[in-house]
């Protein structure tokens, strides 16, 4: 029934949105490996009529050398393609002359570069992976707390994700723990915010219902993305679990083994 | 109107329970100092015909050692006196058969020397300060996830403490991280569970409402006895914040500077 759905509306389809970790490639120690099929995939989307956005919480790197590693992996992407949350927060942060305190990932300060950080009145985190020390959470932490109105950011509120050597807590874990600490609720910039995916439809100068979401992530994905008006797909790579078809809330328009099936599947549909 | 309340209850009482940090004692480097008056505040509650018992979330240490850091401070106090989680989490994972992967203060470790720590199915988590690094909030993590039905078990779900430095972070704030990571709700050990303040009332052989509870943390201390059925007063000193006094869900039965206010007043309604 759902699977009908979103076949459907696949001629009418202008618009391609991908999640990138977990459905083109698989994380970890070196930069990741891609998943099979998926460099093949984004080629055969680029050559057809249909357009293509990149929407990630990728918050490790900088846009350009996270870019940089997807096209050392094969991968035909450009920057101005890739959505990704440092670069929406600085908007943010610039249009709310906020001075941010930053607890986030080393390589992606260069995105933050260009904004007064001192007597800081919000807080940014990002996933910081190991920076996550007591300290760094206790500072951020006396920063809020110290706020008359205490404003945090998070980019992203994701749980968990899976690098090659196992799995690993995400940012909005830490979100969470700062929220309880300070009685608050985080502004989160990135996926599943609606906000976040209607960038990249305003980008491509398409409406939510002709474009596809496709993700390994139910909630922020697909979730996402349908809170946008958009149809999405989940892919069985990834994060995915079996579980997630029996979700309790979110339902995906369709599930596939990976982004090749689903490449296949679109291109196949549009043609007859 | 609340105040007239407890006043009127002190006939009846029977025994008093106190809070420790920030009752009798302010913590930091060092162990921290007493609170003015507070000695000699507990040596008059032991000189009267009142019980007297301690219920502290305190688990940076073991309790030999925690009543030993208050016996150098003066206070008279003895470690079958203090009720604190770590024993009680003990005797709960005894009677239920089950391994902990600890994330503990290394100085509450010995705590837990009589029990099975290898092929772990619970998580137990206390203040572990420091101890709270990325990779052992994953390592506790991965251990959770790869449960069929995750068992997690906190030593406390305190927001913050103030140590003579700053507010430092609590346990319950990691809680909250590993609850919202593995999508499940821990058990708490400790302040505010209503089991925890019964342990202390059984021991002494009393009805809740021969009790009264004096504390500094109002959702914690006040709320947690009030749950129990006893009265509970808040003490000006340690965590208090003047907020408190208008807090949406707790009102304290009474408000008063310090413990050594509180027990004037106790032993003066008592006498009349």
């Amino acid at each position: 029934m759902a699977e009908k759905d979103w076949k459907d509306c696949v001629k009418n389809l202008k618009g391609v949105v991908l999640d990138m970790c977990g459905v083109l490639y698989d994380s970890g120690e070196g930069g990741g490996i891609p998943i099979p099929g998926s460099v093949e995939a984004v080629k055969r989307i680029k050559a057809s009529d249909l357009q293509l956005r990149f929407c990630t919480n990728e918050t490790q790197a900088t846009r350009e050398k996270f870019v940089a590693k997807l096209q050392r992996m094969g991968f035909d992407i450009s920057v101005s393609e890739v959505f990704s949350p440092a670069p929406a927060a600085m908007a943010i942060l610039k249009e709310r002359n906020l001075r941010p305190h930053l607890l986030v990932h080393d390589d992606v300060l260069p995105e933050f570069n260009n904004i007064k950080k001192t007597n800081p009145n919000c807080v940014v985190i990002g996933d910081a992976a190991d920076k996550f020390s007591y300290q760094n959470m206790n500072d951020a932490f006396r920063v809020l707390i110290e706020l008359e109105k205490p404003v945090l950011f998070s980019l992203g509120r994701g749980r968990y994700y899976k690098e090659t050597d196992g799995l690993k807590l995400d940012v909005g874990v830490f979100m969470k723990a700062l929220e309880y600490a300070c009685d608050i609720e985080a502004e989160v910039v990135g996926k599943p915010a609606p906000m976040f995916f209607q960038s990249a439809l305003t980008d491509m100068g398409i409406q939510p219902e002709q474009a596809l979401m496709i993700g390994d992530d139910l909630v922020n994905d697909v979730g996402g993305a349908q809170n946008c008006g958009m149809k999405a797909l989940q892919v069985r790579t990834g994060k995915y679990r079996p579980s997630d078809e029996t979700h309790p809330t979110v339902t995906a328009d369709g599930y596939v083994n990976d982004l090749a099936e689903a490449v296949d599947l679109i291109l196949k549909h549009r043609s007859q």
